[in-house]
């Protein structure tokens, strides 16, 4: 149970698919000049990752003044008792979907969690994508 | 399972309890003025939050490059199925722990999960703290 762990990297495709196995993560972005987080649910719908907010949620202020701002989104499963799982990161340029057909979609295909109107759908671009699994360091996994 | 929910906050004491309760979160900062996330493990001793990390590491070059960075750091233990779960926000300066017993109590304390030399303690003194709760919307949770 706590033999050490090595990281070892997964391929943009497989991290995207692993991004689009589980429900929330957490979209981390900047405001007045601070690192922020905020766990959110999210769905992978046309490469894009999709997530929903409300009017006056410090995500919407911050993408919603300029035309798209680049953020991270993170996503893991992660077993603390065994030390195993996986983590994947996407940065990219996020913006709000003004189309309203396709917001309509993203809404479908979301779910939101959270009462209340969510009026804001975010889409971000996966530009940069990473991601690690945990495994093993010695003896190497299979 | 899918009624929706409300976010309730937590108090400042009750989230650092939370956060302490847990192994392992994401530290979040910015570099190269891109917003980065790593998940680590950590430990919360004497009020600080306390992560390990290795030569090279994006978050040892940001820390280490200054006499302490503002970074955010973010725990949650979220159930989707059940859509309940918490999640806790600290804000606040992150340095490398330069005192040689200082930074050997930490890593005792903190068992880092990866194998090699994790060089670098990193203390966060949380100045900024927030958590919430996902409970049910309607009818309100107990």
């Amino acid at each position: 149970m706590s033999e050490p762990r090595a990281m070892q990297e997964l391929s943009r495709t497989e991290a995207l698919q692993r991004l689009g196995s589980v429900p929330f993560g957490r979209v981390v972005f900047t405001r007045r000049a601070l690192p922020a987080i905020r766990p959110v649910n999210h769905v992978v719908l046309d490469g894009r990752v999709i997530i929903c907010s409300h009017e006056g949620a410090a995500i919407v202020g911050v993408v919603g003044a300029q035309d798209g701002v680049v953020v991270a989104y993170e996503a893991d499963e992660i077993n603390p008792a065994e030390r195993s799982g996986w983590s994947v990161v996407v940065t990219g340029l996020a913006r709000i979907v003004d189309d309203p057909e396709d917001a309509a979609r993203c809404k479908e295909a979301l779910h939101s969690w959270l009462a209340g109107e969510m009026g804001y759908v975010i889409q971000i671009e996966p530009e940069i994508v990473t991601g690690f699994e945990l495994r093993r360091a010695w003896p190497p996994g299979p």
